[in-house]
């Protein structure tokens, strides 16, 4: 077991420290949000006042933050985490952030003589819950070996997608094609039941043919074609329309910092852009079917 | 078994017929193109010199040709094709056309007595020589009893879409889906590849994660990940550039029929114009890569 | 003066019809809507009970009609206009159709020695109203000459874009341009009045700067900048959004015969669809506006 | 006269800093490539041999660079510029850079008590070299009226945008409008010559309806169509897809961090980032056309 400081009690942060409690970690926690400390304090964790102070004695200090700019600040300057952190400890930022961010950590982290691994999860509020989030990593493979049983305890499945930075770029191409997929099924689905096809019945084709895909397979968005789906309680729940528009966010940075093309991606960023435009910003992505079929 | 006529022997058409012989049907055929008549009559079909001489006793005629506009004109008008069939015989049409072609070509064959089905199928040649197709099929229930033992000698799996033309819009939504899906892969791996992933373990990632899709599981379009897929062979066989923007283009036109709205389908259809307007065109459509992904 | 048959009454043909008679020709009408006959009638026009008896001794035939399936079903075929229209005739089709419809029609009128013209317009119903509509006229020379004084009594420009159809295609590429551009415009006000610019000022550093036209200069979309336009009047009158998805409709058939690549223009009419589909189609198409600027 | 300090001495700042010295300003200047800076001081400039060096006793600082991370580098921090320049100077940053960075400068500057502007310019080396340069000014009033008549030695046009950052948005809201217009009218080219139109007479007819933009009216991309531009000279000169590549990024930026919907500036981003990936980087930006027609 390790003495581990998470800083981050988000809605994701606040089930994976729990998880860690639960496997029996030494657990010290911080939030700038003062209640989520409390809870994480009444299932056993630390509280800690600062994060300087959560950090200290920690083997391990995971993160899980909202965007680039709180890791960096969090970490970097002056004042930044990584003078505070104890020598040998491991660093594990599991925020789904831009891949030169995580770079630009890891390398500081590195000038301290500290190990560093980007870990951004996929599985959602439900999958943190039930500590069966899938990691994926980049880093060096000795820093991995270290992490997977404080992973093991928050996780399913950790795949290693090469150096710095990789764990985030592998996770942004992923959830590109995600948002690709989900939308351009969307399209598919308004198409086939503008020409008079059942909802269900198109599915069931499509998911036996080369159309198949994740979306298809488990999270359906036209309502009454899957039962236990955001589709199937007015799109609740669910990764959020924002989210999905701040991954594409990413994607769409870092294809122009390598002067990549991605003229889907981009237009699924706008199509999700329209529908959070239109107030559906909290709704679960899939709702894009909304903006797609027509309605009048 | 029973006495078929089979119109249209092409690249899918031909090995189609054979599998009819093979199971025991009497079989004539007719093509415009002489050497694909003597070529199957060598295996065993009765040639006739023309469509109507085929179709004369059959109790079922099948035809596989290019586009709408050869159905139209086999089928319809005065000359057409309907009022040489045999009364009671049954129409399966397997070309993929527009939706509005199908239903128009099935209205006129019930108007002279006669069930239709739009039967378009998906598989390749590959599929079309082994047996192994899918066949989407519209148009009435009993009639599609009729014909699944002579479907079965060509296929293995057979979907009941809906009614008259629903074949050709599930094939439509669904190759529409894989032309989407197909062309995002292509993105995602060349935006994870410029920055610095692995193509392999990129695509094993994804296709353990929410990005899976048919293609990522058995049709990766990056050279060096599969082996037997056309990305292993310079993109040569498989399913062309040109088929797919064929199969887009009865996308669009059936969604300003319904005025529906399918961005990124009609997007995917501009890349793969692209693509062929820069000599592609007949590639297999996986080949996509190659435009999106920076060489210079 | 000539003797002149009018086919097709609607918001366009009918001060259309009026401006001719106002130049002294001697006038015959025909449409399906009775109403629309009979004011024509009252205002001079000799009212036709069918088509046949209204080109029945006329030197020239207008026709003005919604879209291409009226144009062929009007003239072509057993029963079609081009049987009963007098020899040495000229033919001129106002509407607004497919080039291939258009040359398909002018073949056979030619066939039966017929000249015609394809003369779609720009300019609205105000332009027809007054008498300054923009032809944009596809056919030979000389038949425009024979046209041109019946044309001047309805438009202030004449354009001769080519052959057959070429009226037709040049009318298409010019309103994809304006589809485009309109578009393209609303998301560079939109963005800029995020970014807290003024739309204005914005507005007036544009047009006289490498972004501007002709939306810039007389069509501003964005409500305030710009009086009597239709922005300020809650996008009433103008082009509907359901007129250009048409428009664009037919760039998107005409690039697929084509085989050409329209990205733009596609994406354009996708983002018209998802208007219209949220209910504005019968709104100015400058409203698309309203659905690119963020409200929430 | 004014005593000058002008940094940046690339393909626009020196063309840009001989004006000032024919107008009759004082002017030390500064760059990192020396050659630059020699030939400037054989043109009676005063050579710096640091950017402190050269604001010393400057009344204006004057800066022309590449990206936002060279003026962020510039200007801000420990060493930054803006702890060297005096006390009163007035500020401007004539490079084309994010809104946002235009801003952090900006309110560094009022920090310190010195008055600053952006002025990004349009015109090419062509309008720098003749001192016939638009500047698009973002910054308070009174700061304007001081940097008049010293952007008047450099520029014909000046227009207000608004406060610190506006000039930056209202560029790149023109760039953006330009880089869409660009490539439809390439697309309504190419379109219409693949049916058979005259790329002149098309562009004729649409320069003088409502598809007329800027390009159409000076910077036709269709080789053939005018003299004087880069389609006459192989797309050599003129403004780079590089560059408009940038300037669209920017654009991508700038809706990504106020959640705007850009759906045909981020294709047309994606276009132009195609086109380069193909080798025409360094192009005219108008040789979009050669992505677009179809060549085969």
């Amino acid at each position: 077991m390790s003495r581990i400081a998470f800083i981050g009690l988000g809605n994701m942060g606040a089930p994976m420290a729990l998880n860690l409690l639960k496997a029996g970690h030494t657990l010290g926690v911080f939030d700038l949000v003062k209640p989520a400390v409390e809870k994480a304090a009444q299932a056993g964790a630390k509280a800690a006042a600062t994060a300087q102070a959560c950090v200290a004695g920690a083997e391990i200090v995971i993160s899980m933050l909202p965007a680039s700019i709180h890791v960096e600040t969090l970490y970097l300057g002056e004042s930044g985490l990584l003078r505070a952190i104890e020598g040998g400890a491991l660093v594990i930022d599991c925020s789904t952030i831009a891949p030169q961010s995580a770079k630009a950590v890891a390398q500081a982290a590195a000038a301290r003589g500290l190990a560093m691994l980007d870990a951004p999860v996929s599985g959602g509020t439900a999958g943190a819950a039930a500590g069966t989030l899938t990691f994926i990593v980049g880093g060096d493979a000795p820093a991995l070996e270290r992490a997977r049983p404080v992973l093991a305890a928050m996780g399913k499945n950790i795949f290693h997608a090469g150096g710095h930075g990789a764990g985030q770029t592998a996770k942004i191409c992923n959830n590109m094609m995600l948002g690709i997929q989900m939308a351009g099924l969307a399209e598919a689905l308004a198409l086939g039941t503008a020409n008079g096809l059942d909802a269900k019945v198109l599915s069931e084709i499509m998911s036996k043919s080369s159309g198949r895909n994740w979306a298809l397979e488990v999270y359906n968005p036209y309502p009454g074609v899957m039962e236990n789906v955001p589709a199937a309680r007015g799109y609740s729940g669910g990764f959020g329309v924002d989210l999905m528009l701040k991954d594409l966010g990413l994607a769409a940075e870092s294809a122009m910092a390598t002067r990549s093309s991605i003229p889907l991606g981009e237009l699924a960023r706008n199509l999700y852009a329209l529908h959070s435009a239109g107030g559906a910003g909290s709704l679960d992505f899939s709702s894009i079917l909304r903006l797609l079929k027509r309605t009048v």
